[in-house]
């Protein structure tokens, strides 16, 4: 089963999460999978868990739970796009460079494909196997490309000026690295990478255990 | 009014990200601002907007809004520890290092203290004013530093290793950056950062939108 109607962008988490611990079974070689094993792993209910799984049209057995490979399969079927999708990294700086570093192999439909900078010590390098280009080329490589998805480290002064142009070359996607609030047509899907917000909320909840 | 029960998780995610942007519109002068206008920017709804305020024990003026500074200091109150919290980074990595460069000076009550690593080329180096020590010195520093929190950015082959290690050390919350699924006591806060799930909801929704 194919859904065409968008599922909740919290359903879409969770499912990449589901695939994030099932693809670390078969590394260790576990075949099979029960709702209460991936709800432990994620730190929620084995009712979520079989909801979301249910959701998407699959169900395992009472015995031996979930097979592990065609879930894994399945929900690669709805999240990920048939022909994959390119990614650029738009600023080369540390993160830039590090997110490249981490990403690389991870997913075969997902692909980062180039990098943008105007630093002169980053144009037409090569960094963990991502070509960076000048921001001149920004236009003429994205539709070479054809990236539809950009990661966005540029500093925070450059980050609405920048994502402007991104929009206007076509881009559907951007993931906010940047501590800049950005504002996008509808069409084009943005997401916030908060570093901050993450390590402010740790340090809450250690406050508070603290008492 | 400072509350004694801790405060659900999305809350306090939330009360971040007003404080971040209410900090761009005190650096743009602007003193007064309405909870519509913080719903656009994080794409939320006023009632939201408002409901979290109101749980905080703020109300604003139905002709000016809310005063930015006193909700930045009233959201620091609830969020932050009144004599700071001190955090390290744990593997000074690509990852690790450009970390550290983000978040210098961003937040005074959450200072980077320290990092650690065994490559010999980063071990006594200071990255971005932050010293970087070997991992013998764990429990050494921790403790004459005070570090309650740690930001992990090691190897996932090294990931359940060495957080044992930190929480033995007495480390009270993670913020996870590894690929690896960790599992830690109750008493010990930990946050999943994941890069690849939050591009998985990007590409998603990119997918969707092009039907």
């Amino acid at each position: 089963m194919k859904n065409t109607i968008a599922l909740p962008s919290k359903t879409v988490e969770r499912l990449s999460q589901y695939r994030r611990n099932l693809l670390s079974c078969v590394a260790s070689g576990k075949t099979h999978i029960f709702s209460h094993e991936i709800a432990a792993l994620l730190h929620i209910t084995p009712v979520q868990v079989r909801r979301d799984i249910m959701l998407i049209g699959y169900s395992g057995t009472l015995r031996k739970g979930y097979d592990v490979q065609e879930l894994i399969d399945l929900i690669g079927d709805i999240i990920d796009s048939e022909n994959g999708q390119n990614v650029a990294v738009v600023g080369a700086g540390n993160l830039g460079r590090a997110i490249i570093s981490y990403f690389k192999g991870k997913r075969s439909k997902l692909l980062i494909v180039g990098a943008f900078d105007t630093n002169p010590e980053k144009v037409d390098k090569v960094f963990a196997g991502v070509q960076c280009y000048h921001f001149d080329k920004l236009e003429e490589i994205i539709e070479k490309e054809n990236i539809s998805i950009v990661i966005l480290t540029v500093p925070p002064t450059e980050a609405v000026k920048v994502t402007e142009h991104l929009v206007n070359t076509g881009i559907k996607g951007i993931l906010n690295f940047t501590t800049a609030p950005l504002n996008v047509s509808e069409d084009v899907f943005l997401e916030e990478y908060d570093m901050i917000t993450s390590l402010e909320k740790v340090a809450y909840f250690v406050k508070k255990n603290e008492k």
